[in-house]
């Protein structure tokens, strides 16, 4: 139910994924009414892999978060996650409020022992050819100790390790300057545990307008400044969109030749797409929870789904908790 | 002497100046031998309006800045401000290292009576036709107090009210949200100190996707999440500028005709040149400082200088003391 559009968004993606994933099973919470208008036209062997939990509350992406655990319990975004906990479902999907699905999941699901505060970690277009950059944290917490950052990059690391088998992730920390003094206390201090850290390589601060530059695999920072950072790159995103639909229609050949431009756009969107790069998991909880942009289309959704997959496949929480455990230990 | 390529990008720059503007005398703080070089061919009357104060000393953008008061006040930075100090003077333009700037400017000058901490105060590009949207600061604070940003949004009005003669500045605070619970609790508090002026109209939060919409005339914000919007949106620019020009080079047809293409890019970069954003100004100091970014090319410097030529016309320094001055009877 969650995201500007709610259904119309969400449910076109999930019945992509129920017809291409034969092994899927999906188990939609929301308001029974409105989610079986998209359930037309199925097959009966795809109706059968679909299961609908009732509820008529929606938690609204308006609300202060925090109502979620008082007057949010009967709400699909609290329900979906409950059915983690129970382990009905494998994993949860969710367009909703981000503030009240991270409260929800650390109450139901707890963190992963030895973790302080789950992140969320985003996936940054780059304009290299291949590999990834993981940002995080993009917005579950918006003050963060030294401490929560090491664990952040110890996260961002293991989770690169799983998807890339690199055997060590360059780590960096987002920061306003290279140099060593640059930057708040917090970050500094950050910078020292990082170094010090035999998981991966720490590669130094990077500034931001060096997040797609390739320079790391894990970008680490505090969830108010990651939050910015992809908002203001979407924000100039948009700007220079308006300016070459402008030009375009200022320009009588641009219009009469505008098929001409259709390969031009169709190149740059494909890497700046930002459905490719939607779905943020909640990294850090015991269980895969995974945030959906509240503005994406369904091929968005459908990649935050592919996200849980993904996520499920490698066992990243349970991969996570066992690096946690090592550190226990010594300690 | 600043910036990444010192006199061989700053003193063409000040030449244009000197060349357009007759009534200009430049008093250039750096090593001689460096500077006259770029002299040569000058007539009689524009080297009669150059003075050169020599130093061989150079701050670096490396070190940290507060080096300059204790191992750097034989440098062109230090002395260049100590020139406005003396009144010898009017203004200071640096594409030197900002935090040195910054310290240097507050120590030599002093900050307006009122104004706890001084900031960088940037031009945003935007999608509309005109108007401007200010944002501060930019990097000069790194963590700000619930007054200190009141104060940046009193300085940004003083600053629209000058420029555009707006009786009353649209004015916003950066935030992660535009609802009144997000944020940290300087931020939400600034928002009720905002809200209660009637100095100008406060449009609440803004996100930084939304910084290039036009919303607001000042957008205010501490010195760390400007100076990391600022340059995240900078990083994103690039990226497309480069799908852009790896489109044409891949597809034969947009190399060979690639003269068809010029209009469109041209269309594009007039927006977002980065020369003509370039210059903040160090506002809230007794005094004009204007700080060039240090890899500006010759176009973006002239432009900081132009800057400095806008504030002494409209003698911001003297508006905001005024202003303060207010502030201070009221109390």
């Amino acid at each position: 139910m969650g995201g500007d559009s709610g259904p119309a968004v969400t449910m076109p993606a999930c019945l992509s994924i129920l017809c291409r994933n034969l092994s899927v099973t999906l188990l939609l919470v929301g308001d029974e009414s409105q989610i079986k208008i998209y359930l037309k036209g199925l097959s009966r062997s795809e109706l059968c892999r679909i299961q609908i939990l009732h509820t008529s509350v929606v938690f609204a992406d308006t609300l202060r978060p925090d109502n979620i655990l008082r007057s949010g319990r009967e709400s699909s975004l609290f329900l979906a996650i409950e059915q983690v906990r129970s382990e009905t479902a494998q994993a949860c999907i969710s367009a909703g409020n981000s503030g009240a699905l991270m409260l929800a999941s650390r109450h139901l699901l707890k963190n992963i022992q030895g973790i302080e505060k789950p992140a969320m970690i985003a996936i940054l277009p780059g304009s290299r050819a291949s590999g990834f950059t993981y940002l995080l944290d993009v917005g579950a917490n918006i003050e963060t100790t030294t401490n929560q950052l090491f664990q952040f990059a110890i996260m961002g690391s293991v989770l690169i390790g799983a998807l890339s088998g690199k055997p060590r992730a360059r780590v960096a920390l987002l920061n306003i300057g290279s140099e060593a003094h640059k930057g708040t206390p917090v970050i500094r201090e950050a910078a020292t545990l990082l170094d010090a850290c035999n998981d991966f390589d720490y590669v130094g601060f990077v500034e931001a307008n060096q997040i797609f530059d390739g320079i790391a695999d894990v970008i680490v920072c505090d969830g108010f400044t990651g939050n910015i950072t992809i908002k203001a790159s979407a924000g100039a995103v948009k700007v220079i969109e308006n300016l070459m639909h402008q030009s375009i229609r200022r320009r009588w050949y641009y219009r009469a030749f505008g098929f001409c431009m259709k390969p031009f756009f169709r190149d740059v969107r494909r890497v700046l797409n930002p459905s490719k790069y939607n779905g943020a998991t909640l990294i850090g909880i015991q269980g895969v929870i995974v945030k959906s942009h509240g503005n994406s289309d369904w091929a968005g959704f459908e990649q935050a789904i592919e996200h849980a997959f993904q996520q499920l496949a490698l066992n990243v929480p349970q991969l996570i908790a066992a690096r946690m455990q090592k550190t226990v230990d010594v300690a």
